[in-house]
């Protein structure tokens, strides 16, 4: 089977992969006809699709996130690739294909990165601490599995977050070995709660996030794990006015730095400075290794980044 | 006894005064010697003070914050007038004078206003909006009744907080009225609620604010306000996801408006929106008052007020 | 007949409508036939529609902001509703029917607000201030009867003006009686003039905006109305360097409160103070309001909102 | 006699110079003795100078901006020079000097620079715009003998302003000549009118600006001149709907260029564009120049100039 | 034959056109069939044309940039002129015409506009000064006689960089003779060198930029400057810490006077205030001048000018 | 001897300290005496002093930045500690003492310090990329076993510049072993580059910055840098316009991120987005950990730091 990145013009191909959009369009004639405007994909990439003469009965058979075997040719429409659909079906169990197998994930699999996580939560020493991250992580464990860590910023695809995390949490252990003034436990407490809430606030499948919750629009991820950490600290019956808490409510809230980024307050224990600069260079350094990875090898120059003042990357030749 | 207002260059006068600051310093002379550098104030304004030639006694006798009988005059120095002090002496019970008598407060009694929050709180038709608003107001009760609403912009004197709200109860009473698309609950709420937790974020004394608390930097007073709401639903066994617990954090989270004036999320249900209009129109006119009544009535021109774009007021004679 | 916000998917209905826009298009085929892509309201609402097969004679007959009798029905395109059209044709005069029934309009009759707005203007008791408001008020009078406040902002609809100076009338009033040092007359003067030259800077019919004109481009109604009062000061012999002419002036100049928002100088009163915020709460809350009524009952978020950071406002129930 | 940029340390020296600036101080001493904080000025420079033991005499004989003889030295305190006064006493007719000769002022004679103006408006073709022109000039064209152009920003000296207008012009006329799509009656106008209500903005006195005035800071220099305009018109019976008198209004009015910069519109015709431009230039290379014209020779950077982004600007040999 | 901007609708003409765009596009219809979506230009203007039913053999035959002789009608399309094409044909030797003919460029041919420079060169008295600059114009020599100044913010056509130079060396002339103070080697060094690496930082064909190099988005024209600069001083043997080349690289790198519009230093020598100014009002004078050029004369506004705050200028008049 | 961080208020002492400023003064009294202000500090910390009394000698013996053997009282004024000079002479050779035992310095020896960036550039494997490297820093090589890294804002101390390039490496090392499709070499040549011409831009002694040099003002260290590369290219015939060049000077160039922060071009390759990541992460945990090392361990938050937002540290006790 041909995977979408490797199709070029003209080629004429049958797979399988996953509607990711799909929308009834109509033709400009008269009478009009109904058409499915479609993007495909898979794993390695994204491709437009047309698919004409879409029957009644196929507008109750296909749906976005479906997987479905297709027989087509590669056409250049605008410059761009673009399938022409000559027959289309749904997948069935026979045919032994999985969806997680036709989208984009962390190059980690889920239930390692979920290992890493506990183990790191594990080895935080102060019981108060270490409670309340288990009592945040425990609230969304489950969509921690594969949820992204946002809907187009960085690490956008299934398990993001986790991977985000996990990515983290090395840099964090390089950094309190080089500045042994850091406290550890704060470090890897900051980095395992500061987008704990993503999950709640954000509404997706597959990786792919399709809106925001009302919860996430009206409160935010950042003040929502505040309050699951008062909630913590309640349901454990832990001091609200200790400085554990406050310093675990201070790192998540402050760690967009500024105002204007999201954060009410700003950095003012030093482990929230360095949850900030740790976070930063990861998201960064993925949204320029994910924009590498999907740009063709023969194309000197990424996408615009918009999360790196919207400039694409060159890639040199060495 | 003679008000500070009132006196003028070269008056002599004896009177009670509440000693504001007061610093040791020594002249330049070979030997330096010790002199109190000091502000004197009533509850009509203040003026800067010297007595030198202070001795080891008075040293330990005298500090910030307390009452005082003085005898001096005064002079003009750059400009400015300034008391030189002959004599002082602590003021005794036989007095029979009060700090409070002394400091700059609202022009409600603290038990009135205190009196009208309770029944606009009695007045939410809502259960479970009321019983989270009790909530709160019952963690700093004490303190409302004394606590300004700010250190130095606006309200920043005695009672000022509690004062701060019941004018907004006013102004959200009538907005009601005119729009009765609005919910009054959630109006009534939202004012109580936005800035209840500054007695906890600010240390003051006498309206007098001297710091911010630990918590204060760290959280900031609307996360703070975030956290008991949680704190006050699960005390009273509400469900955290709620649509009303997330409508009063919400009203809390973004009566700031903007990131950079440290809201982390901006108004997107009406009352939050008709929520910050009323903070804003009583702390600025609030401002606006207070200058003009604090300025000489000769003078054509307050100082400058940073609070509203650095710009001084006007009085126009009518 | 049925209203345009109750039409849905599928229906077939015949009405009255204003053909709000029209735009003559070819379709791709050989020889590229011509067809209508119109605009259709009513008070309730809008929506898009197709006219295929439009012949030359239509051409010539149909042209925006003209009322129509059309037979069609209602198709999903783009997963939104649009009306195809079967037939169409001019309304005549004897099916009875007025543009102003097609149009949004201010929940109160045009007349009864300039009665309040003269009301207004009567009981400013500073003979000079009323006979300068009066004499602003008389160059847009009968334009006031119908314009909006503004293109798109808030109050975008037939008399949006003169209800948003009414509206700002009630909120002036109560703030007067809450804070005593405001002078009413300077607060009623302030709301009537601050938009007043707005009818000379755009060019609307039935409330809707099409452009501004050279001088609203060139000039902007701010400057235009506190040249208006200049006009004012001379034809009626007034001092131009009185208090009240600058008084006046300064309220309006400064309405905006900030150089970015199109003021040259920032409010330096407390009249001035006040009117910014009367004004920002009456437009702020209007936007609210019209977001709120021109949404589907069914849809939680309103469209964003550009006045409102560009955020959609969510409805709660309850 | 020596001018005060050519003192150096340790100089004796006795000779004329301007009382710019003087304050009673007090010294620390028991009793505190009174003194002098003086500045001294002269055309070429200004220099800090005390005068120890001032009797009660003296405090009734010198005041700010009268002429002095002083005998002192010149003394280096905290790295500066600053002069010793042994004797001081005012000048009389008999001495011989003149305020205007220890003030700075433009390089042109103040009656050389009014007649340039006229000359320019007498050039100006067309009636209407002439007029206008001339009716505002006249309103402060005594002031326009000595007034300056801005407070500290650019042309702060004697007959500044006039000098600021007259090296536009020159710049005015190179650039219509270099382009001739250009209106030289409409750049001639804007150059003149920009800030010809500077003196009523300002209230100044031998081209050192002590203050702004009221209606200078509430209505400000831009909008004055606008509703002068206005006045003309009015006064010559001249349409004020009239494209002439709209962009004798739009020139003045988007001369700052931006909203934060102080105009209400920004500019939308090609002669405003131009006068912007011409503007800025002038201020900037004025700044610049009297920047290093009154820093001695031998520093090779000026102080820090506000208005060109707080730079110094460096003195290259060539 | 007629030019461009002569055409009205339904105007049936024969001439020849550079092909200024060319996309090859599909209808709709089934089986989809080939278009040609296409750009025509002149030197008078430019308008966009559809050629329906391309065979195989036209795809193959035209391409962007190249001359065509075309017979077509003009059609209104949107509210917009559009040609559609009868007949098309690449044009021949025989037909004797020439793509610069087709082309928008500088008023002055290129020819003469490098005499001027060369000229402005030769008159720079500094020896080291001169060389510098002769050495970083023959870098790019060739390519100056018809760059453009920018990819379309103005002085965007044909030789437009020269032109740009050439009528700056006109104001830098005059500003040196107004101000004696600046140093004319300077000024015309500073103009000729500000934007001479533009040729290696855009990739133009004909006046127009297709695209940035890559050494024009990763260093940039500013700072490629200064390393030509560097590059000249030690291919000359010139110090390169020598007060002459700071002097150049400061006036070349501070040019764009802030850092938000690509400076890393801001103006701190005369000449390089200058030199921002100068550059500045050509730069916006020539983009009002083009906009008014190219727009038709019965049309009173020109589009919105990006450079210019995006407003559009109003065309007065008289 | 008594550390400097050690002393409390009325510890009488004898020690030796480095003069680090020393300014004469003279008191109010009439005739005023001469006196020094000045600061004395140690490695551990530094203290205002006042010796009274000066003489001619003395003012002829003491200078800054000299080496002085003092007796003296520490003293309270203004709630500050300072000391008051009973006696007070210059070290001489044989009091054993060093200028470089009593500065801050960085943690780790220079002459380690430059072993360690050496081994870094020895183990770049690309040739072209290690010789520039190496051809740069000879260039500073003897000032980078001193310069600090920046006048106030971060490793503000004795060889601040090597340990900050130093503690980098460590990072960079990391980051690569983590994300192998960075380029160490690249990594390490930013690294080493991106401040080198510091040395250049500042003048400092013993790892105090007393100002910038005229190039570091005019062109900036960021400027210069780029410069040296193409100085380097040259000596050494590399290709100017190869990528690796063009890589070089884009990472220095681009190493702030964006304009409003020094840097002409923004981040466009994989390592230049790591290098500002890096130097950030460095250079603001440097800030903090310096911050708590020079506050009192009595202290809970530090004085505020500019380079974060300004804000101050808290110190939690774990």
């Amino acid at each position: 089977m041909t995977l979408m990145k490797q199709l070029t013009a003209n080629d004429e191909f049958t797979g399988y992969y996953l509607l990711k959009e799909l929308e009834v369009k109509q033709t400009n004639g008269t009478p009009p006809k109904d058409y499915f405007d479609i993007v495909l994909c898979d794993a390695s990439g994204q491709m437009p699709a047309k698919y004409w003469d879409a029957t009644p009965t196929d507008k109750e058979t296909f749906f976005p996130m479906g997987l479905v075997k297709v027989q087509g040719i590669v056409q250049t429409y605008r410059e761009k690739l673009q399938v022409k659909i000559y027959r289309i079906r749904k997948a069935t169990p026979e045919d032994g294909v999985a969806l997680t197998d036709f989208i984009r994930s962390a190059p980690i699999r889920p239930v390692d990165l979920i290992h890493m996580i506990k183990q790191a939560i594990h080895s935080i020493i102060d019981d108060e601490i270490r409670t309340v991250v288990s009592f945040c992580v425990a609230k969304v464990e489950e969509k921690l599995m594969h949820y992204p860590a946002a809907k187009t910023h960085h690490h956008a695809y299934y398990a993001g977050l986790a991977y985000h995390i996990v990515r983290m949490l090395e840099i964090g252990e390089f950094i309190c070995k080089q500045r042994p003034f850091l406290n550890p436990d704060y470090i890897k407490a900051g980095i395992i709660l500061h987008d704990i809430a993503k999950p709640e606030e954000m509404i997706a499948q597959l990786g792919i996030v399709s809106d925001y919750s009302v919860q996430g629009k009206l409160i935010g991820h950042i003040s929502m794990v505040s309050n699951w950490i008062t909630e913590a600290a309640i349901r454990c019956d832990y001091d609200l006015q200790s400085e554990k808490i406050i310093a675990l409510q201070h790192l998540v809230l402050s760690h967009h730095n500024l105002g204007e980024w999201g954060s009410p307050v700003q950095p003012q224990m030093a482990e929230a400075v360095a949850l900030h600069h740790i976070d930063a260079m990861d998201a960064k350094l993925q949204m320029v290794e994910d924009a590498l990875d999907t740009t063709p090898e023969s194309e000197p120059w990424t996408p615009m980044i918009r999360g790196l003042e919207n400039k694409a990357i060159y890639r040199f030749k060495e």
